[in-house]
Formats: structure tokens, sequence, C-alpha cells
């Protein structure tokens, strides 16, 4: 046998020596699924739904008004914002939530283009997630920037002088990579650029230290990893250096320096109050509060070594038992993120079938089954029964089901 | 005694009398509460718990990602946005639902800018809600235009040639005056200027006909008269005539034309749908999707009938018992909205006083008591016990107290 053996028995061992295999039990699984769809929506938080009933029934039923102060619900987004920056590296003061992650690209990239006004030049990625492209492509239009796109591991052929900004997300979402945010950023800076890292990908499952690597603007969703919910709020990072001068396009009236002054004219508040816009959407938020109670005394080094662990297991499976299958996703472990991306010509109808049999992963046009590795809630024997069934998918042939083929889903 | 004679027994009869009172009971009402902020946060519909547990455990919790397709979360933001315009008069196919309404108003202001480029002047009122007014400064100076403020009354003196827009509020948050929509955007079209009306203080509560009166535009929130619960998403309306060259700014994935091909370019989706930008904070848009279910046989004429009945017994009160207290809010019916605002030097004072007793209004600066009247839940003797307890208040001087002069409440 191998060093890296790949049966059940192993699996269940994995799962015996997990230092945080009992994190599974702060989240309410549904039955008979395997759901390796976390890096999409993570599962849901047994804490949640009684916590969304008290903000429901209590805090706006009873309540009503009166909860901005006697609830929290004034200081909550920044409150939100710093706990979610616990998880990416962020001291406190620098993250607000709020938002969508499409939203919160236009701020920063807005703020940054105006903090760098000489150069006049936006690169990101262009296999970069669409928002990301699609948002830059509005800001380089509205503020008459050229827009370049380049794959991360190449931006050192297109950093120039007139360079004003560097977008990237942290993880490619459709191959998984991890890229080298410490030495990318580094690369930025020493071209006079600044760095913006999208962290949707990354966020609870990879690690970041956006205070370490001198980052200057990030971005996140936190319905992924963080498991906050569907369309939980995102969020921006703005490090203190950039605060005073970060000029925001957003200027909704919780921004304001004295918002219930009423001014008419915008000031913005100082610190990271700036960056919020108008009323956040409260139940959503309060429903990410709760979720992220999951975090609170969890190490992320082991979160990370677990994780890897499950990808590793997921690569060597494969290298074993499914010739036709191509491991996209990078095997040296610094260079993956919290999922496995693979190749197959019937990707679309393999996921399909998975689904049928309660293992769901995603689909990623034109030929990539993906499937997304939440360590906090799945188990080992559970990423090995799920290869399992797609050993069986591939060697019955089953995708060739014309009920698998069909496409009408919308995710 | 005169006509409008103010006592309990009339505001008991106007209560049998009141076509729509059994639609207070599809509302939870906190006890020993008279709630009259529901101009800044509708109470709580009975249906909504049950609807929000729904969608956080079976929703999010057991079907998860499947819910994007077997749960319609992704038409959920065109769905609930056609139930809003039903209550606002536009027909399907015309409102999108999702972010705050400062966003939604970055989207309208600059897709009206884009629609009349060769103008470079947006008039906005002068004392119209501050984020209104600070979105235009921060749109006028990325897309350089000239920003000019006036009363939405005196609109007629500025438009001009080079007037693009004139973006106003339907109602004005201070004095509860309610704008001659029809009027105003007939001068505004004539002028050859686009309009664009915020409704986040008359849906659901004023009259308002997006299609017959032509807006070019129209934004709004749902957590005030429509009761769709704290920060519940606001929404946009672009009218059909326009859909095809609305150029909107934020161009997040939803927005796109074919979004799971996952292009590197953006092509803006036809319709409406091109008025999404990213994920939708879906918790809160599914409360306010149950919430919604309240107007779906309720004729607004009855609702407004009653709204301004309630306000006249507010006016009508004051006049009789309150010498000292200016009604600021105009007699005349057609100008009213929901809201009924008294001038008083200790307003501050007086609406801590009210709190202390379970009257709940809010105070806006420098000396206003802003009282809202939700006609849904409110009854009749509800707002004349207000009223009495305001009276209360002045009469024996209770805003003299130190703990409510005392500034310490962030709403």
């Amino acid at each position: 046998m191998p060093d890296r053996a790949v049966d059940r028995h192993s699996a269940e061992q994995l799962d015996r020596d997990d230092p945080i295999a009992q994190v599974r039990e702060r989240f309410a699984l549904p039955d008979k699924v395997i759901y390796l769809d976390g890096n999409s929506l993570g599962a849901l938080p047994t804490a949640v739904p009684a916590a969304v009933a008290d903000a429901v029934t209590r805090q706006w039923g009873t309540d009503l008004i009166r909860s901005w102060n006697d609830n929290g619900w004034w200081t909550l987004p920044g409150r939100v914002g710093d706990r979610i920056g616990a998880v990416v590296g962020a001291a406190p003061g620098q993250v607000m939530c709020g938002d969508s992650t499409s939203v919160q690209l236009f701020q920063a990239l807005v703020a940054l283009a105006r903090l760098n006004p000489q150069r006049r030049t936006i690169v990101t990625d262009g296999s970069g997630f669409p928002t990301d492209q699609y948002i830059a492509e509005s800001v380089a239009r509205m503020l008459d920037l050229r827009l370049l796109r380049i794959r991360p591991d190449a931006v050192d052929t297109v950093l120039g002088e007139d360079t004003a900004i560097v977008a990237l997300g942290a993880v490619d979402y459709r191959t998984g990579e991890l890229w080298d945010a410490p030495g990318l950023t580094r690369q930025i800076h020493d071209a006079g650029a600044l760095a913006l890292w999208d962290l949707a990908h990354s966020a609870g499952v990879a690690p970041f230290d956006l205070d370490a690597i001198g980052a200057d603007a990030a971005v996140g969703c936190s319905y992924k990893y963080l498991n906050g919910g569907p369309g939980a709020p995102a969020w921006i990072y703005l490090p203190h250096r950039h605060q005073a001068d970060a000029d925001l396009p957003l200027t909704g009236w919780h921004a304001h320096r004295t918002p219930f002054d009423l001014d008419d004219s915008f000031t913005p508040a100082e610190g990271i109050e700036r960056a919020r816009i108008g009323t956040p959407n409260l139940l959503s938020m309060l429903a990410l509060d709760s979720a992220l109670d999951v975090f609170d005394d969890l190490p992320m080094a082991d979160v990370r070594a677990k994780s890897l662990a499950m990808t590793q297991l997921v690569i060597d499976y494969v290298d074993a038992n499914l010739p036709d299958v191509e491991v996209v996703t990078p095997r040296e472990p610094a260079r993956r993120g919290g999922q496995v991306s693979l190749r197959h010509p019937a990707a679309y109808a393999i996921v399909q079938a998975l689904i049928a049999r309660g293992v769901i992963g995603d689909f990623r046009a034109p030929d990539l089954v993906r499937l997304g590795f939440a360590p906090l809630y799945l188990r080992f024997v559970d990423v090995y029964d799920a290869l399992e069934g797609l050993r069986d998918v591939i060697a019955t042939r089953a995708y060739d089901d014309p009920a698998f083929t069909r496409r009408n889903t919308v995710t």
C-alpha cells in the first residue's frame, strides 16, 4: 500500500484523530446528504434559528424602533465586522459588515483609485469571479481608468508606473488555487500600486492575515465558509492607515460623521464607520452574528490543517481510482484553498447524478465538478463516501441518464 | 360642539365605522405601547415569524444550496419587486427588490444621468432626506454634474435646458408634506428632464401611481409602512420604456444576461433583471415577502382614507387643546402623507417623556415631534389616547425631567 492509502478505515481514523471533530455538533445538517457545497452556501449553525426568532419576535415585534439602542442595532455592523476581522487577520476597527460583495467591491475600488490618483490603471484577475471583473469594468469606466486582466501569478508582467490598483481574489473560484497573497502584495506595493483582496472563497477556511500582509483593502461575503446564511451581508476591510483618506462613493447617511444631525451635506465619519452605507438588512446580519459564534474558540490553524487533509484525501483518491478525472486544483498544499475541482467532459451530468444520490457539489462551466470541503462540519468518512459515490457514477456511466444531462438549474 | 368634535367617544365611533379595522389582527403588537413610529419601522405581521423560521430551518438548513431552484430564491427579488409595485402603481416587471435605498438611489441617479447625457444638472430637494442629498452629491461628483437644491414646490424656478434629473422624495420626511407628484412630474418632463421619486415615506400609506404619472425611476425602502422588518431590502423602479437603455453602475453578476455562463465581461440582462446587483440578503427578503401578504386584498383607497382621518383627528385635537404646539404638516388633506409633525421647543424631551409612557414617536432636530400613523394596525382610540398623553406631558411639564432632556439615543 502507498503512504497515502485511501480506504474507509483510514478515513475513520482521521476522524478519530481530528481535534475539531466536535465542531460538527454546532451545525444542523440534513439527513442523507453529504454537503460539498459549503463554498457556495455554508450549513446552518444550530444556534441560528433561536437567534433569528429572537430578532424577529422580540427585537422587531416587541422592542420595535427602540432596538436601535436597546438591542444594539446601530453598532451591529461594526461589531460583526470586527468578528469577521478576527477570522481574516484584521485588528478591530477595520472591517465593516453590510451590503453585497459587489457593492463593497465598488466601494473599495473607487476608494483605492482616489488614494492613488496619479495612476490610471486597474489590474484584475482575468479568470476571477465575474462580479469582480464586472465591477472593475464599471469603476474603470466611471473614473476613466484603464482595466487590465491577468492571471494573479503573472501580475509582475503588467505592473508598472501607471498601475493604481491590483484587485485579486484570494482563491480562484474555478480551480481552487490559493494565491500567494503575501508575495503578491509585496510585488504590488513595490510597484507603487495598492492591493485589494476578495476573500469570498477563503474567509473561514484558508489562512489570511490582512494586517500582516499590508492589504490596502479587502472585501468578502459571509455566506460560504463563514456560514452566515443565504445572502448574508458582505464586508469591507480598510486598514487604519487609509481610513482618514478613504473617499467612498456610496455616501449613505449611516456613513455620516453626525448622522442624527441630518445635515444636508455629507461629511464622512471617522474610522471604519465611514464604510457604512444605508440601513443594513438587520435580520440577515443578526443571523450572521449568531453564526459567527462557531468561530469564537476555534484555532484557525486546526481548521486549515483539517481542510488540507480533506483535500489531500480527495486528490489521493482520485489519483488512485479515477484515471479519467483530472485534478485541476494544485497538489501543493500551500496553493490549495478549501475546494477541489475535477475536470471531466460530463461534469454537469456527474454533478446532477451525485445530487440525486445525496452528494451535493456544484458545476462550473464548461467541465468542472467543484467540490467544497467545509472542515467545520464534514467528517473524513463523508468525504470518502462522496468519493465512492463519484466513482460509482463514473464507473456505471450514471451520468448518461437524460435526467442528469438536461440543464435546468440556476446555480 | 364644532363639527370635528374630538373626544374618545368619537374616536371609538370611527373605529366601529372603520372598514379595515380587522387588518390590525394581522399584526403582533406589543402590550402597553401605542406605536407612532411605523414611519421609521413598521410593526411585525403575525405571519412573519413562521415564514422566517421556515426560511432558516427548512430552506437554508435542510434544502441548502438547492433552495436557489427549489424554493425560488433566484426569482425572489423580482417577485417581491412586483408585489411592491402593486402597492405603488407599477405594473409587473418594473420593480426589483434588493440592497438599501442609498444603493438604489445611486443606481437610479447614474442610470438617469446616462439617459439624458447632454444635460449636466441634477436637482434635488434641499430639505430632503440626508441620504438622498448625499448620494446626489456623490453622483454629481463622479459624473461631473452640477447639483442644485430646491424645495419641491419651487422646482419650476430652477428647471432649465441643462436639467438632466429632478430627484425628489414623495413626502417631506420632516414635515410630512406630500408633494404633488403628478404635477411636478409633468413640469419636469415639460422641461425635458427626468423625474426620480423616492417613495420611502409614502409607499404603503399614501397613494402613488408610478406608471400613471410617468415617473422615470423610483426607489424606496420597505421597512416603514410596508412593514418588511428592520433594514428590509429596498427597491428600484425602472419603467419598461427605459429598461433597454438603463445603464446601471453596480454591475453585479446577478444583473448579467447569462449569469451562469460566468462570462468575463458584463452584458446587462433584459428587462428589470438588469437592476439586480449581487446575492440578495435572502432572510431579510423572505421576511419582507411574507409581510407583504398584509396588502394582498387591501384597497389602498381605504388605507388612504383611514390615514387621512387619523391625521385629521390629530390636527383637530392639537388645535383644540394644545395652543403652544404648532402643526407643521399641511392641513390640506391632499398635501398630507402618513405623519403629523408638531413643533415645540422641548420636542426632544417631549418625545422621551411620551416613550416613557408607552407612546412611541420620534424626534427630528431641532424642534419637531414626529408622529407616524400606520392605518393598518392603529385604532383611532390609540391615536386619541396618545394625544391625551401628549397633552398631559405638556400640561405637567413632564418634559423638564432631566431623564428626558439628556440626549442618549441614536434614532
